[in-house]
């Protein structure tokens, strides 16, 4: 297998784009990675997508996406694995470099969510859930995870008001990202006051939808030759993926034997550990999938930054910040940054590549050299973690 | 980059299986698989399928399927290129075992399409065309591509009989096949005497809907072994991926130079051919997409077995049939085996597998060592292009 270097990055700010189509916002994020890279040699692309035949009426994305780049020709297909459609995307294009079957992958997460009524969303994201035990019931995907709040609360003995640093952290955050939805910071008093939305989850625990796109070029890593001005020319540090693992857990939140442990994170980050060669107290930076604040709880638990029914701990004693121990959700996580589902995953590593590479900006973490990524579809259904290292 | 071997194949009737949901039919043609393969390993899940958000409410069906099958752990994805989702899963799923990262892949194709309103499952398919430029414009699937049938008779000559030898064929060899949707044969006359669709395309033109799942799994080819029953213990010859290539072209119709001439076959056609150190010679059988007859004529020309222009020349002489020069849809194809968009193109790998075993009865092509496999997604948009070998 060879090893894989992300050469490029790109993305679009996460917003209402009522004017752009698919097409539109990915081809922006990937002509901004291609730039990004100083390269426009592209063998095959990997499209992470979600929600675009029923709130877009359109398949066939990668053959859309390729065509609208120029590059009609290419292998193109897409991927979904409900909100964790991006890294699943980014999993299947790495393979595709690993095996030496392609020299050149584009990966764009890619998704539309604001231009259909709120009920054609809400419908469209319960269709993460099992169809036939979960969403027939009337259970939506908030939910779904409210039940997992809830029994969180009553079994670890933590109070709502205890989540409030995982908000409050990724507003901070965002506040300096210029891709961000919501470039606003939030009070505890805010975050204690905010209408409810599904006991105990209230308008402050969860993410908002957006529209947005992210991409990602991958290349070899033996590819990449020394020169004067660096491994990639432009003086900037080699991004190898050292870990990419990806696994599943029962689709139906109530048929886990503990509907308060994310299986799949501890499997796919166990995995990934192991081919990094490192473990959570390596890790510089993790972006985990906040997409509502439960989550990054029991994401820190499962991956080993807390003992099992302490994650909140965390946020409380401030190790997430960027000066903590653990630093998450840098540039504003799901929470802020927004939550277009099907392109989180992407904008996840393309963060992590901003963090390693010192770009940025006010929420560096200084000396950043080994940053995770984290991408949850459904309620802990497909986690697929990716670890990068700069070189 | 490893070699990849077929050594389970399952698959459910194609049919309306309104008694059977998503689950139960991916797991009814996994659980054939690795019976048929006597294996029960396995690292990773691809799922090829087209409509299950528009069509089942239900997306993220790697989880939920990897779920069902008793394997919650493993990696599992779904993998959508509209009507060639099934042969792009096949890619994803060969190239993760071609890397290493896995050793052994289950690739399912489902779709269910018969559960809904005719209108949902038409407005459905349309999803595979162009949105903003073709579907917004009133146009249905089977409408593009009776512009591009009408197209092909105007500049090639030919005539709408002369397709009737396409769909005579098909029917012909469906009828022995248990798994086909319309096992039985049709004539001449009736060919002429079908309703009319959308001129030129009449019912038996055009391939019915169905629901159904066909899958295979995949190990590296060096980790079978001789033994006194064959490579395989059970006495079969080993079936190797030699060849697999997808390529994408303009996903509108009218964007095409030439909307008569399938630009991603034979560019698929070609790599796989060279992958595969064959030309058309030496292909035994051919199941190719034939969702409406003109889609025979043109794959025939694309990837080589005609001259362009003269695609309906080979049915006319009788060199498709099972006995002809290049037998195509030998267990029925599209036309009467049935079309279960995302899964065909897993039903269509299986059955050239049946062919290389010798497994396919009254319609098996004698002496058959090299089959080739051809899946399109949309009017031409993504084709993909497998050819298997038998040792």
């Amino acid at each position: 297998m060879r090893e894989v270097a992300i050469v490029g990055i790109g993305q679009t700010p996460v917003d209402e784009h009522w004017d752009k189509t698919l097409r539109l916002l990915a081809g922006e994020a990937i002509f901004a990675a291609l730039n990004d890279a100083g390269r426009d040699q592209v063998d095959g692309l990997f499209v992470g997508n979600m929600m675009s035949g029923e709130l877009s009426r359109q398949e066939s994305l990668g053959a859309l996406i390729a065509d609208w780049i120029g590059l009609p020709g290419i292998e193109a297909m897409k991927i979904e694995a409900a909100c964790g459609s991006g890294a699943a995307a980014a999993r299947a294009g790495m393979m595709a470099v690993a095996s030496g079957e392609m020299d050149s992958v584009l990966v764009v997460g890619v998704e539309k969510m604001t231009d259909s009524l709120p009920s054609e969303t809400t419908s469209g994201l319960a269709t993460a859930a099992d169809a036939d035990y979960e969403a027939a019931q009337g259970l939506s995907f908030v939910a779904i995870n409210a039940l997992a709040m809830q029994r969180y609360l009553y079994v670890s003995g933590w109070k709502h008001t205890d989540f409030a640093p995982f908000s409050i952290n990724s507003h901070a955050n965002a506040v300096h990202n210029p891709y961000a939805r919501l470039q606003e910071a939030i009070t505890e008093e805010e975050y204690h006051k905010a209408r409810m939305i599904a006991a105990p989850i209230n308008l402050l625990d969860a993410s908002p939808t957006g529209d947005g796109a992210a991409a990602l070029l991958l290349v070899p890593r033996e590819y990449l030759r020394p020169t004067t001005r660096g491994y990639d020319g432009r003086g900037r540090p080699v991004i190898t993926i050292a870990g990419s693992a990806s696994a599943t857990d029962t689709i139906a939140l109530h048929d886990r034997r503990d509907p308060t442990w994310l299986r799949a994170a501890e499997l796919s980050a166990q995995r990934a550990y192991a081919q990094a060669g490192v473990g959570p107290q390596e890790i510089d930076l993790f972006e985990l999938h906040d997409a509502f604040s439960i989550m990054s709880a029991l994401s820190l638990e499962a991956c080993g930054f807390a003992e099992r029914g302490q994650g909140p701990r965390l946020g409380l004693e401030g190790q997430i910040t960027l000066s903590g121990r653990i630093p998450i959700c840098t540039r504003g996580g799901l929470k802020a940054r927004g939550h277009p589902v099907g392109a989180t995953g992407v904008y996840q590593m393309v963060e992590v590549v901003q963090q390693l590479r010192g770009e940025a900006g006010a929420t560096q973490v200084e000396g950043a050299r080994v940053g995770m990524a984290q991408n949850i579809g459904g309620s802990g259904a497909t986690i697929v973690t990716h670890i990068l290292t700069a070189l």
